[in-house]
């Protein structure tokens, strides 16, 4: 399996996934770090940042970190994915996500992903996803 | 334990949660279904439904039902979400989250989510979610 | 595909795994029922049925929807099983386990079972849970 | 709150808990390690070790972290169990489960757990649990 590089990632984000709003930190053996910007949009009463936009955080991290681990492939598919919130995120900070991979499989890669407020160690939220790997023609 | 009625939900929606985006079209014994317009923001290459945008409904959908059991709980949160993505959904059909409550606790509710492109009878995503319900002053 | 009757089912598992403990109650249109009688060794102090002992009768359920569904195979594994506990099990009846299939895939299967008390319409557990289909040879 | 050591643990459960089969290895700081040996009881055909035994590992580990962090509290139930089957365990290794909390709250307590077959770097499964803690009297 050919890995990616985050230069080469960041690039082919750009070019397919124009709408792709997550910055690649850092990518590693196994792992990727995304940070995600908030914005008034993803703030909920009370100043929490939504459910959704966690999720969409964690998902794109997972990607970002599969896309690393076997090179560029535009149709890896979430599966599945469980999540977990923790703690109240911070409604100024960006948000950072560690994801790590815990098994490449040929047909599926699980990863599991931690999210924080920057700054902060106490994560606010967990999660768990399934990507599933399309079968090479 | 005092239920809201259909409006009595919209009502609270629209006045504490202005940026609600789902339509409730019907809460039941223990149930809820809510509506979403499929917008150009909410698409992924390919033609497809974006993840977040699924999961967010599948959330509104869990809420919804929360607030016609419990009555109007501001505060509820949710504390985990396992998703299951099925199907491709429809790029240009509305989505239809049906819920239904499966424990209505003094602490957590839990309720499954079935998410359909309309029009067609096999699901595009299926969703098992938890609330926490803040204890009473 | 082709589809295993309950008969050949119970034949199936009484040769291949004879220490599966579960009862094939039923099997219809991708779903399941399957029995399990407690005993001591399932129970916990206070009277209660173990989780392991609900996941496993869970898991039982959803490889007989598999059966079902996809004819014999005996290598379908399960990958994820995401389980809810919802109310106290009785320590004196048989669990009763109905799964209904949600997806069939060429790779994944995936089932929602509920879990009940026989004599109980309150389900005592939920659990959703995927199976990987080996490719055929 | 009153943190339990690994011989309080150990005492409690060989009292209230006598068919407890797994091994207290450490606690540490919101975390814990749990061992388990394997039976003739706990393997499946083609020699891999049953996903109900490795369910148990994981809820055992995760209790006995909820002990050392909270202290003694024998009520404190599962409400959410969501596990990965990553590779096939030895059937000759004991398992080893490496739990560490991610969240100490009130009512609910979240961990993530490790499994391994001794002597070996990769995981066989990932578990993300929910304990809920009874209100105190």
């Amino acid at each position: 399996m050919a890995n990616a590089s985050k230069q080469e990632i960041i690039d082919f984000l750009a070019g397919e996934f124009p709408q792709f709003k997550y910055i690649v930190e850092a990518v590693g053996e196994q792992s990727a770090t995304v940070r995600y910007e908030i914005t008034h949009a993803d703030l909920r009463p009370g100043g929490t940042v939504s459910g959704p936009t966690l999720f969409g955080i964690a998902d794109a991290a997972l990607y970002v970190a599969v896309l690393a681990e076997l090179g560029i492939i535009a149709l890896a598919v979430t599966t599945n994915m469980n999540i977990n919130f923790l703690r109240k995120p911070s409604a100024t900070q960006d948000i950072i996500a560690q994801c790590n991979l815990i098994k490449v499989g040929r047909t599926l890669v699980i990863g599991d992903v931690f999210l924080y407020s920057e700054g902060s160690d106490a994560p606010v939220a967990h999660a768990v996803g399934t990507y599933a790997i399309p079968p090479k023609r």
